[in-house]
């Protein structure tokens, strides 16, 4: 093959490389959370999400980092760490769109008690992220509990969807 | 290096890459049975199997894509939907030969109920696949659950047998 | 662009896929684990660990790969065999550092019961791993139960400091 043939072949094949690393890299974010909020890290914890970025839970808003650390922080969250949780993460559907991209999967959270672990909640998520210049950060996280209610079907449903980018 | 002999490592790399993408894509077949099946999308759970492929647990027998359109629709599945059910896949010992792979590992189904979540099966899982004009399908699934009954251990231990492709 | 600089760019983009590589391997190491222990192959769980390797948990060391056996081939473990037990691994935060590496995230022990399966563990986890000429291994293995102690919050919250490689 002539040069710039083969330099059409590497470029290609880096945009697959890079592909993977993305993906890589927003299954740690995921896989992030459990460690910071677990430990009470609320630094490492809010770092994960961009200045626009929220949850959204059945019962509760966290918006941007600093929400994300005022939740961390709190006497409810404080109360759980001292008895002993594990946000856990299943292994998601990642999507990536270029700049942007999402993740639809499961969350348990596990809690301590005089006989055992209880699994407290049974989630499911929609998380949307965005590339930013101190890399991928979440722009949004929809929770609901998987209990029967429509809300935690739809997200799960919206993983076959056609347009992954559907949150406000 | 001479041109033919960068080509030469250009193709070298392009494989073990094609071999990182074969395995976050079966990987992601097993991401999406959980949020399939739990939402009731019986499409898009049917997709993931092909035509030959099969799902083999302790008491049932699916076969084919239908087969698995049909159990998600039936009611038994349609009543743990109501209930709240969360079908969540362990990350799996994944091994890619060529155009077949297979994957052995976990899942659990969580169940709610009036005092949170309870794990009502926990199971041993061997996948195999194959390469379709269409993507990686499903071509078995072996199920069998963790209760002390050896062809739960049969399953578990096969992830370190010389030759993974061993179920009809 | 000139062959020079072609090598140059193919170069470094090999070192970026060894890197994705290795951290899929390391993976399988944590995947691995489980299916060794809970279908009692003590060999396959031996093997996964460096001959200066160990496991550290509240109330047992393990030491090496023949330490790890000695685990496996017990009354104690055998008896969980028997009673149906999953040893599942959440997936990590994992960093990679030349021929070093540690990861650091969730175990579960699933296990059997009359009414279901109990969460018998849920614990706090940091491995760390070497390259060697076999592939890597595991070096060390903490273990601390989720239960509000200060031994499994200090492993969740290593995962954010700088240093990854802070076990003796």
């Amino acid at each position: 093959l002539e040069s710039n043939e083969l330099q059409d072949l590497l470029v290609a094949l880096e945009d697959r490389v890079r592909l993977l690393e993305d993906k890589l890299a927003i299954q740690q974010i995921l896989n992030s959370w459990g460690p910071a909020v677990d430990s009470g890290n609320s630094e490492a914890a809010a770092a994960l999400f961009a200045e626009d970025g929220f949850v959204q839970t059945d019962r509760s808003h966290m918006g941007g980092p600093s929400g994300v650390s005022e939740m961390v922080e709190g006497d409810g969250h404080q109360a759980l760490i001292r008895q002993g949780c594990a946000h856990i993460q299943g292994f998601p559907i990642l999507r990536v769109d270029g700049d942007r991209a999402d993740a639809t999967g499961y969350s348990r959270v596990y809690l301590h008690s005089e006989d055992g672990w209880k699994v407290f909640r049974c989630s499911a998520n929609h998380w949307q992220f965005r590339r930013t210049n101190n890399g991928w950060k979440v722009t949004s996280r929809q929770n609901h509990v998987i209990d029967g209610r429509p809300e935690a079907l739809a997200i799960l449903g919206s993983a076959f969807a056609e347009n992954p980018h559907t949150d406000s």
